[in-house]
């Protein structure tokens, strides 16, 4: 398109986003105005994009970071072609696609967006499939705010793309000034973005981010540059291109108040149609078939770390899945994913110490179709909760692994203990929570993993533990496992991960006391073995939850969760860590936190003579 | 000191570190060896600091940011004198205050470390309280690993100090090029950060960080640099002094093979005594006396937005309390911190969109005495779970303040909806989690936050909700309202927030159709009634709880932890968030969710007639 035309078409794109915005009651138009003029030359001379094969593998990928200026994007499909007037207009209602921040319920965007700072480090990810999984020439266009420059998640990312020289990514920070309730800390100032991206090893390109001409020159010094990738670093303002608007605080995410007068002055409705350029042919490299390699097997009794078993089981799934890929946040040795990237360098990925880009990563490379699976201690995964809320709302599937579960990790002491993870990961809408207890467990629950949809998590221990089940067994999601059942037990034990041992040993003990009881190991703790809960509280009468985890969130409150269903609950009783632990030993840690062997058989016994109370 | 002297007291902190990690049989020998010279030019030369009075105001600050490297400190703090060699060999052992990572049980620990890159963030919150607060010259120190300059967290904080000309500050990198499971990203490429710490704006000086004098003057540098903070990047080998050891990879986390041989090849054990430099007298500005202004006072039936009274709220008990400071990560126009903005200036602080950046700098500012209140809305605060994970085991009272909780926020989507919060909130450890309905409760809880211990966290709403309750009522934390009561209530429903609301009208509706209920305002959900609860499981028989938020972790799960203690629970059943929420207006949005008083009014029917299950 001409200098003219794109003009033209970011007017188009303001005046859409304008009366969008006006007919929802809502939105942000002035934050889309800002970037009009930057989406009108991407769009019309740029992009390489199908869309009507939103699948199609040679399609640039556009990620829209400051998801607030939605009306913007879908103002784009438009003018693409892709979404017409009437849809336009349904901007934010009920049962409408168009959504306050974009989600992929529209098949043009891969990523949801709307926590500021996660489209860079997402688009990492899917620039790093294109590099060196899907070995495409498609690019990732990531447009940003300049608010969102304050997150530390945009600078992992920043330093994560020029360290993998990622010259098919390109960031467009919109650097209109001003935040939601005032100025930024840089307002114009797009040099201290430049110092700073140029010190990371960045192309930057400042440009006056309403000239379309140097706009054009910019996206074509980006497509030209190689081994860096590319900042265009663009002087807008927010409210462009109306009066009462432009450049003015307070108007954050707020309807014009006169939009008629608005879209007058920005010359009307217009309805310019553009043709997008085709993407390149070209097809990823073939897969090879899934095959069934024989998976990691161990022996009854020996001992192993369920870490250990998930690093053999991971390489084994890299063998069987060729969509799979790890990444690690320098924790392999710990983690054991040093196996699986050993074995498979090629969908190895090393992220450093950036748990937010590791699981942004994974969810940029799930968007383009592969199986990730991400790994550190389970503590540190606390890091990238808001992208693994965000990856919900993608509705992608990631794997999660989380090692060093709980109060056994022993002497490091409480900052290296997930005690959290599990309620972190249960409260994810729509995922799946799994704690292996042995090896061969843990290697048919990595196999499942990677075949679920949403966000899974797995929680690994560090110590050793006895080989409980046979290579054989089965443990489908969703399912328990009855380890000890007598004819009129007295209560159940329901356990899972290390706390398993720990009934195990209390229930031998109790058994020669005279009081005989079931021990149930619940290695999915969502969806969690309802059937089994109620048999159990049917014909026991009362049940003991115990967990290597705070009270809060966990295996109590998931089996409590089961008798929340109407019925009567049978009696349960819960130990948990409720202290601060310190520095101790494995066997001291379970002993202080009151989830050892002991603590079981002395809770089973109390709530069996109903003196808990 | 002297260099010789200098170089012999490194010799001995080595050593020292090495014994300790050698008595304990873990620990990180060689991730303290590296540093062991910044330690001792810090400790002999440049460091004022009392350690027989920890509390002095003029103290200067230390943080050992890679806490794993906590031999290193507990080998200064003998040198210093603070401890002796009796327990510096307890290290790591159950009951030793010497922790595996530093906590503050020890008194010369201000907040506890061992997630990495978080000690200069909260350093910067010391900093901030030093230069604006206590307007003291104390420095803080701040001795961090390579590997972590991987963490956003960093570069928000390194942005933070340059905006903030934070000159009391200085941030040691001990660059000793091998991370856990390898090489760094940047190995011994110092230039690598300091391009990037100078282009933040920060002063660097890059040195050998073994050559004794280079640091002296390094230090000296830093201490005599106005306006900036300054990096000291120090070049050093993981192991030093061991040949077996240094430089090698694969030692990371291990104490030494033969640390007899070690210790000779150090200059066997050494037991100089270090005289520190007295901190300058000088005390921070008075505090004005805590005063008893008259709260905001909200009449029953307006209608007010909780997160509005927060504002009002927080503004008094600002003027109240001279110790309260508060932060916000750039939305204070929607989280109503703008209120206390504009009438305490001198005790706010922008963070602008770097929520891990915002708690870190209040729980540097709770160590240093401050009583913060942070806020953002609920959904972005998962951004910085990690920093609250860690406040707790720094044992520091901290207020967080989530506005925007679940879907009644409407057509923003899901994206700004606070879903997981109560999940997070409720599983860290020694936590209080507060929902207000209305805006009187709101005041006086906000108010009551002030004095607690620990974590505590008040989750507010975006839309008006009219007042229930006169502005004379109490709320103590750990109650409950009983809202609607009858002599015959055939059920009861645990409500909070927005749910209140919508629990009375489905309660009207119910009456008159001849089925009486109780509801119960659980506006503490964490620690939680247990009376009122059980009270009304035994006069009702029955529980529906009703909440804006995923039904895992949240009230549901609250509400039946209570009944976990062993003795026969009531029939209870939850409602909860479990659609992905789309764009809708409000009252649409909790339809969706089948929270809405219909929701209620017919899981209240189902349960009564026994029909849920």
């Amino acid at each position: 398109m001409s200098p003219e035309e794109l003009t033209e078409l970011g007017q188009q794109l303001r005046a859409d986003a304008v009366r969008a915005s006006d007919a929802a009651g809502s939105g942000h138009p002035t934050s889309s105005m800002s970037a009009a003029d930057i989406a009108a030359v991407l769009l019309a001379n740029h992009l390489r994009y199908d869309f009507e094969r939103p699948d199609h593998p040679g399609n640039d990928r556009l990620v829209l970071s400051k998801g607030h200026a939605s009306p913007l994007l879908y103002a784009l499909y438009r003018a693409a072609g892709a979404i017409d007037e009437a849809e336009l207009l349904t901007y934010r209602g009920l049962g409408s696609r168009l959504e306050g921040h974009p989600t992929p319920r529209l098949p043009w965007v891969d990523v949801a967006t709307g926590s500021l700072g996660q489209g860079l480090p997402v688009a990492v990810g899917m620039a790093l499939a294109g590099q060196r999984l899907d070995r495409l020439p498609y690019r990732v266009y990531v447009l940003s705010g300049d608010s969102e420059m304050a997150e530390g998640s945009v600078w992992e990312a920043v330093e994560h793309a020029a360290y993998n020289h990622l010259d098919n990514l390109t960031l467009v920070v919109d650097v209109n000034r001003l935040g939601q309730r005032g100025p930024t800390r840089h307002e114009h100032d797009l040099d201290a973005y430049g110092r700073r991206l140029h010190a990371f090893g960045w192309h930057v390109v400042e440009v006056d981010g309403h000239d379309v001409e140097a706009l054009d020159s910019a996206f074509s010094e980006a497509r030209s540059t190689t081994r860096q990738p590319t900042a265009i670093l663009a002087r807008t303002h927010k409210g462009r291109g109306v009066e009462a608007a432009e450049d003015r605080e307070g108007l954050h995410g707020k309807p014009l108040k006169d939009a008629d007068a608005a879209i007058a002055e920005l010359g009307g409705v217009r309805n310019a149609r553009v043709a997008v350029h085709a993407p390149p042919d070209g097809e990823p490299p073939a897969v090879p078939p899934d095959t069934r390699p024989e998976p990691p097997r161990f022996d009854v009794g020996d001992k192993v770390a369920t870490r250990t078993a998930y690093g053999h089981a991971l390489e084994a799934v890299g063998s069987a899945l060729g969509r799979v890929v790890a990444l690690d946040a320098e924790v392999s040795d710990s983690t054991r994913t040093e196996f699986f990237a050993k074995a498979h360098p090629d969908r190895y990925f090393e992220c450093y110490i950036a748990e937010q880009q590791m699981v942004a990563a994974a969810v940029g490379m799930a968007a383009r179709g592969y199986v990730p699976y991400a790994s550190t201690f389970a503590a540190f995964l606390t890091r990238a909760h808001d992208f693994i809320r965000m990856a919900a709302v993608s509705r992608v599937g990631v794997n999660l692994v989380g090692s060093h579960a709980g109060v056994a990790i022993g002497p490091d002491g409480p900052s290296q203990m997930g005690l959290e993870d599990l309620a972190m990961l249960r409260a994810v809408h729509g995922s799946t929570v799994l704690y292996p207890c042995d090896a061969n467990q843990t290697v048919r629950l990595v196999s499942a993993m990677a075949g679920l949809d949403g966000i899974r998590y797995l929680r690994t221990t560090r110590g050793d533990l006895p080989v409980l089940y046979g290579p054989d067994e089965e443990f489908p999601v969703g399912g328990s496992k009855v380890l000890r059942r007598h004819d009129h037990d007295k209560a159940t034990v329901v356990a899972a991960g290390t706390t398993v041992h720990e009934a195990l040993k209390a229930a031998d003990v109790l058994e020669r006391e005279g009081i005989p009881v079931r021990v149930i190991d619940l290695y999915s703790v969502k969806p969690v073995d309802a059937d089994a809960l109620n048999d159990a509280a049917g014909q026991t009468g009362c049940l003991l939850t115990v967990e290597d985890h705070h009270p809060e969130g966990g295996i109590g409150d998931a089996v409590a969760e089961v008798f929340s269903d109407g019925r009567p609950a049978p009696r349960m009783a819960r130990l948990a860590v409720r202290n601060m632990p310190t520095s101790a030993t494995p066997e001291e840690q379970l002993h202080e936190a009151g989830i050892d062997a002991d603590a079981i058989a002395s809770a089973v016994k109390l709530l069996v003579e109903r003196v808990i109370a």
